[in-house]
């Protein structure tokens, strides 16, 4: 390719950039990139030593972490910084930056609740599952684990008003582990997914403590509209509910009561009483012999 | 482990390789790696600053983009190259060098044109999704958009017939969101998956304008036997269709009329006339109270 | 933030880590970076150039072979030895690593078998899927040859008594590929996963030879508790079975029977007697014409 073919790509290119109304010099939400490596940062402090190969003797303990803390307030204040000018383009760059390390520092005094609060949902996985051998196999290898991670600091951090941020986390949460958890989702203590890919779980759904949700399971909303955006349209679950493979629960007024049981592959978008059962009657299957060419 | 042991290891481990046909000077497929470089590099060349954390000050941008374009042509290139080299060993090297650059530099000017398309793709899921905030949030964070910025890219170069390259995109791509769209789908504009994991799209699917489509949904064959390569055996989906979660159509003559909506979980084998609604029935479903031991 | 802030920050980790009974000091599991990147390292081996960018010619492959086995020798006895310790953290770390040694050495004695078998799988697949071009092509993206992959490696690791080591792996692979198969499964030969997403195949499953499974199949437990670990509570396929997506097959006794096949959402848990085709009945769909404001 001859200097001048380059020259006229490179400006085809650019002026696409222009006519798209990108502008390169004004506030850029924080790249992808950026806000997975500082997850992965987070991830490391709340369980060291599980995620990453490094160990942490007593002597000098105090001041690994004290270096991670540093790290983690300097690249997060940046990344929350670059969110807030995004999302107030017009607010003066010093009151975003003292708004962002505000933020950053209330997050980090957060941590020792919020590894508490996961200890028990790793806790509640170990229970639930008998193919578990240890609460720290749990930690280090369960997906379910890896998505109620992301969630709890996405949706510390969408409560304390950090825009995009949290979104960005979920995804790259499902994207490790098949799980779309939405950072407003509401989800009490030791809750519990089990294998999880294909769960999706909307923005407004609001869940219990102790509750138990297979792979495959949505809890959706009933119809899709830009002008519903804030209205509550996933459904509740009240304490101790199980829901078992591929079912679908729909709908902001859909509530399962405390302690039912959703069978697998139910398609619900009405509320349930608790202490109940829901399955679906015996299927309508034929069957066939195959002869020899099948 | 002593010298002795670990070579007869080794030579088990050679044998291996020629007993199975291996002849590790013969042209081989690029390696994934290379691939999945080769699409990040892509994908930063497209949306500039939102996958890396990169800026394009306006002074420099010419150069900063000649420079990946540079890259992108050699890199590419090679990997071009070697899928060719693969598919036509007995084509002579410097023949295939020259159409390797020819088809890289054409897909190198068609990246303008992709852009725009994809642009309408992110804004069509913006419109689409209440819970999204802006058009670069999708471009960020939306793994139908990673899915569709992938297929647009390896649809392209299917159809220019390089071998091989485009079908690793694509995995590359479900890795990442457990979408599966084969290369050779021919898809419309303004396309938005959302949630998408388990989104299975078949080779020869045809998809009109304006379609959106939710997690779990197949577009497949009804057999598949390695007789019927190249026949239409997935359906086609015209203009405005919307299918929700886990809903299933197979067939290639099966064809959804315009605008039609399939509900969740329907399973279709037939034809559905435009402007039509097809769900299930409310399901069969019972209701048990549970006891105290439950 | 100050020094005085800082410092009580990393005071409140701290203490969570002790009161959560963390001591950083004892035998802990190797971390998940570790087992990913042995993981990687076999493959490597199994297929060399398919995964990284690299040339093995014939003149010196004898000694990168070599190298590549000393490194895994090293790097594997290591994690090997690390989740021994974990295991049985009374025993002394002498024996312990000297077991860790056997049970590596042994495992690189076996690859040359596992490459043979897993060649079989990949032209399993490239038989079954009309839209693959060479088995090249399958070794190089196919996530269900991914998971297969991992899958053969975990279980000879787990039958040796390998602890912990695995489950991380299979984990590994389910991240990439959605595919969840339990190190504990019976895999027979030529075993084919089409698309994968969403497959979920339980510890006590027994698979025969010639298998055919597509996306979102479930090979469960009909219920799950912990005092149920050990006992046989996922199902049984005989040799040819083949399973459509989506379908559903649950308990230990369920038993179905060679060259049956389940079609695509059924849910069973009945044993099926072989050379059998079981299917839903057309399901019980609704149309609704769709009128102006739809």
């Amino acid at each position: 390719m001859d200097e001048e073919r380059l020259g006229a790509l490179v400006d085809a290119l650019i002026e696409g950039y222009d006519a798209d109304g990108e502008n390169f010099e004004r506030p850029r939400l924080p790249a992808r990139e950026s806000i997975d490596q500082t997850l992965e940062l987070i991830r490391r402090i709340l369980f060291p030593g599980f995620y990453a190969d490094e160990a942490l003797p007593r002597t000098s303990r105090r001041f690994r972490v004290g270096t991670w803390l540093c790290h983690l307030f300097t690249d997060f204040a940046r990344v929350v910084y670059r969110a807030l000018q995004h999302a107030q383009p017009d607010s003066p760059a010093p009151a975003l930056k003292v708004r962002a390390r505000g933020m950053t520092e209330a997050f980090i005094a957060a941590l020792p609740g919020l590894r508490r609060r996961l200890l028990h949902d790793a806790r509640a996985a170990f229970d639930g599952d008998p193919a578990a051998h240890s609460v720290e196999e749990v930690i280090l290898t369960y997906p379910g684990f890896h998505a109620i991670t992301a969630h709890r600091i996405a949706h510390w951090l969408a409560t304390a008003g950090v825009p995009y941020v949290p979104r960005a986390m979920t995804e790259s949460a499902k994207t490790r582990t098949g799980i779309d958890i939405h950072p407003g989702a509401r989800i009490g203590d030791r809750f519990f997914i089990d294998h999880g890919t294909g769960v999706v779980i909307g923005e407004t759904t609001e869940i219990g403590d102790d509750v138990k949700i297979y792979q495959g399971v949505t809890l959706g909303a009933l119809s899709v509209h830009r002008k519903m955006a804030g209205a509550k349209r996933h459904p509740t679950l009240e304490d101790g509910v199980v829901i078992y493979a591929g079912a679908t629960v729909l709908g902001g007024e859909t509530v399962i009561g405390a302690r039912s049981v959703i069978g697998g592959n139910v398609w619900l978008t009405e509320s349930v009483p608790a202490d109940t059962m829901v399955f679906e009657r015996p299927a309508n299957l034929k069957y066939r012999p195959l002869g020899e060419g099948a």
